[in-house]
């Protein structure tokens, strides 16, 4: 099966190939009432549009999101809500070559022994280019959570470029958008420069670990024991693009901690509990605690690369495969606002389902 | 919201409190004319029974399910089949304290901040009892899959415990039942008798990492983009309850290659494509390509321990608590069937989908 | 594919045949802080019960229920909550005919091509006993609704008995439970205990069509297009045993109006608008409008009768069949509390939907 | 909430208003490999499209539809497949009145008690413009199941306008296309012409039944007990504009038949099982028997009349109203294709759903 749809309340039904004439996204479900235009989505697709340094994909795609629906006199009517991008720069080439041969590390082989054809015209369907939907989604649950939930923050940003890793007591918040790698350590984002770079030059590509942070969640959201907070969260960042990793709060390592060391120690704090560490990532039994929400997701390395690798095509001949064309060096970088992006989305989506279900009313503690 | 249903196509929806009468599920849309008792389903529940060794909770439950429905003649009918395992060791005893405490590190205090009223006998809900019902589950998806996909095979095993990793090297799956620990390293698991022993005894407790792997699981399966096989395995493992990450393939680690490195090259074998490397843990674009889909998850020490810790009970005062009880010193031991179990069920529900959509008919190679 | 579930927030799945050990249901997105106890379920569940007059199966099942999980302390804890019936009148008998004989106009032979196997004994799932989960469900949903719309009233009864139809001048609230058929009607309810004794014994059965009409419901339930509130009273009621036809307001006869005859004029009352008519029953465009919502559907005569008919068997030979047993004459009475049942589970539902998407604010009018 | 998505396996997701730039739909979950374009799909809009007669709105209208994803080298991919179509004809004209005015018998009134906010360009998201958006994807239906289930056909037609009803004896699927009504009476096609241009001129507007009958489908289809057949398929036909009821089979005249009646009676013919009749209208318990599939419904008049109607508006003023604009004085006339496409979108979704649980094998008889 295909199945293009996430969310329980707030969904989001994505459209659209790499090469096709455009891609987009339906918002269904979305409350009513709220101030929403072209104007509010841009920003969040400028961040994530191709072309900005030379980090990125030369492709030049303006990234222009029309609203064709479910917005009315400046607010949204609680109706669905389409938003299309259309593909401009589709650079007319042979594909002769790439439409038999599969690249090895890439979608092309699985998704022509599932469907039997593919739209190989820059990886159909399985390119990355279907996140500037996701991104725009996000835009609307961001418009949304601003009105429901205003001290609700949400923060991307890469921590891990290949084998280097930031430097935490550097973490400085206002560099994130000042660098091409929306890395909050400066010193690190110098380093990166030179070493993607250099494996840029060298037809190579590589891999990123990104956090993405958000405060003022309000405590009581997530549905167990199936729509876990974190739960939800696992599925939306691996559904991204090249992730193959989810961790929550101090995840993988969580593993090598004891019991004496994991407790998240609680006080009581003017505005209620306070914890007094977070090595839960705000999440507890699936539910948020009211501390910062923390995921980070791995982002594996470019598959396309001019480095030669051996793989075959479908006629199951052998053959060496070079991938020409615009790829990202490091897919890490783009994955950012991505990542914000279906925190918003997941955030909100509980929300929605939080109010059904108890009607916003939440347990006195003290 | 609540929401105790997962799969798409064959359902699971559990119910019960670690201190109600009883616990067990509904298992929805399963096919019609596989062979099913009870004996087919007990030798999963006696894998994850509590008081099998001093090293899991002395708590005795037999853990005998019983087929209310749905099984007809000993095959199943397709409709539905409910499970039902009763709690027959229910302790009295005075739940006071910790009626009102919120243990550091536990979802006490979340579900009272959503729900406004909780179950706290032994953790109601939250309580790791619940996964005695995915095991359950997992029994009839692995029977169906027996019938479907004879080949297949899955198998799970603990590769850390805190800070111990098991050597690669001494690989052994003829020794994974004969321990305490489904330990694959047959040096590690004594280091880890030692280990947990000494952490139990000081009123400690330890996280762990659980590998899960299936061989023979068809190309094709996956639900791109949003019911993509790795984000339906990332959910169904993430909802373990103390599980805080998962990684598919090389995970975490992806993000330190190159792109070179990463690509697990294709070549030509006699009844398809063979991959010379295993990066991708047998999953691209969302979708399985035949290699070994491969699966790892961090679970978290135990929160309930002896030693005490800084909280506040629910009238928000500030108190120091221990949790008295019988506990798991290491809760992952007992998730290593739990995992097993959610990967019988992605996988058997991902085969329906695709059968639904394609028809089981592949692209072919060659 | 069987899919045992029905709810968008307010979810019930049941499970169970008519002679298996036991039927029973799981309600999950219940709104926490609810008081719920057996007693509060009963009553329904006798109002459903068999035997209880001459006029339904002489089966004689005390259909006792139990609540198994998420009620704890008298109160609902937002979890699932497992409701269990266990069926005590599965007399021993030679199923010998009817294991391998199809009933005409039973789902008998349906079951037996789609799924190859089916159990045969009393019907099996598609046997209405299953309804006895959905009543105990309907009872849940009402005590919800008692607390979050307290003056909202769910009213069903038999409108018509074969040709013979109630005379709406005569309608009596006050008659309806003095009856053996859940007539409002005191002259009719007499005439039908002549004609259906006169069916019953000449080894026939008869349809009816039953009314059920829920007032205080609030304006603004429903989600539009395909969760419409007309949409889903719909599906619920057609899945409802032997149901061939179901209608909103004026229903059928709205084909046969104009324009003008059809317009139910608005007035501005007191507290706010009021409606001069009800031909739309209470639902515009899928959404509630704070009129009556009314709900007809056709129940079909029981199949299983006493006089021969001529059908096959699973080897293809043609026989002539009597179904002997214990059968309603007319299935149609007992259906009046399922029909209250469902209705009270989708305004439930329906309530929750919208509670998650616009918080339950309003329009202003006036 | 709003909820534009409908299907189970086989999904569509509708977005778009009366008289903002297109509307549109996403089909996903549709099998791959089958040949579609624009020119299979446009003959259906065309049937639906508005002003082919003085008996539909003279809105003009070319309801031209536009594949923008998931067809590649003329087959389906497996991918969503979007499906736009502009609106041309928004004739610009000041909404003074009916922005702030509710029509009775409209949704305008529910609309806005439940978002707050409408928009009220010639009946926003509740105009019955959407449906063209389910034609398209009807089409794609069609697509697919003339290749896996060939001899499958679905004829939709009018049996009823008003009080005038259709005389089975006359019945010519021949003459269906060649009147306006889609009438398939030819002398009862006469007749509405007249009947119908006299209400038209007298400001009124009047309702009808469509019947839709879908010959060739296979036994086994239906996912009792909440996804059958006939509930499926009530859901989809009520949640089109101005339905009030659903029928399959008998229908509401079930009710009125004797269980010696209603028995279709079953004998062994040369390709299985055969009927004497069809009164379940090819559906028992929620699953197809291989019988024709019936089902009506009955559409309510258009509300938007010139004829003056006493309501409110949103200031809570009494008003008298009268509908200006270009309103068919039937809408149930172009209904029919709109019955037809729902009918394709449910059986091919149900052939879908029992390929996945099943695989499509079947019960034998014989």
């Amino acid at each position: 099966m295909s199945l293009n749809t996430f969310g329980h309340l707030f969904r989001v039904t994505t459209w659209g190939e790499s090469h096709g004439p455009a891609i987009g996204c339906t918002v269904d479900g979305c409350p009513s009432g709220v101030q929403l235009s072209e104007a509010d989505l841009q920003p969040w697709l400028d961040q994530r549009k191709p072309g900005t340094s030379k980090f990125t994909t030369q492709r030049k795609e303006p990234d222009e999101v029309r609203i064709l629906s479910g917005v009315f006199d400046g607010v949204t009517t609680g109706t669905p809500i389409q938003l299309m991008i259309e593909n401009t720069d589709q650079r007319s080439k042979d594909y002769g070559d790439i439409a038999q041969a599969f690249r090895p590390g890439h979608a092309d082989i699985t998704y022509h022994q599932k469907y039997g054809v593919r739209d190989y015209r820059g990886g159909g369907r399985s390119s990355a280019r279907e996140t500037a939907s996701r991104v725009a989604a996000g835009g609307v649950a961001r418009a949304v959570l601003a009105q429901l939930v205003p001290e609700l923050r949400i923060s991307g940003y890469m921590v891990q470029m290949g084998v280097q890793g930031i430097d935490r007591a550097r973490f400085d918040a206002a560099v994130i958008g000042g660098n091409p790698f929306f890395c909050p350590d400066p010193v690190a984002a110098e380093a990166w420069a030179v070493y993607l770079d250099e494996l840029r030059l060298s037809h190579n590509s590589v891999g990123a670990v990104i956090e993405v942070v958000a405060t003022g969640v309000p405590a009581g959201l997530g549905a167990p024991l199936y729509g876990k907070l974190d739960s939800d969260l696992a599925s939306a960042m691996m559904s991204i693009n090249a992730v193959k990793a989810v961790e929550i709060g101090d995840g993988m390592a969580a593993a090598t901690l004891t019991g004496v060391e994991n407790a998240d120690e609680i006080r009581m704090g003017a505005n209620g509990p306070e914890f007094l560490s977070n090595h839960a990532g705000g999440i507890l039994g699936g539910i948020s605690s009211g501390q910062p929400v923390v995921v980070r997701f791995a982002v594996k390395p470019t598959s396309s690369i001019l480095t030669p690798r051996a793989t075959i095509n479908a006629r199951g001949e052998e053959i060496d495969l070079i991938t020409k064309g615009r790829h990202d060096p490091c897919v890490g970088i783009r994955a950012v606002p991505v990542g914000e992006a279906m925190m918003a989305c997941v955030l909100l989506d509980h929300l929605l389902l939080d109010r059904g279900q108890t009607g916003g009313v939440r347990g006195r503690i003290g």
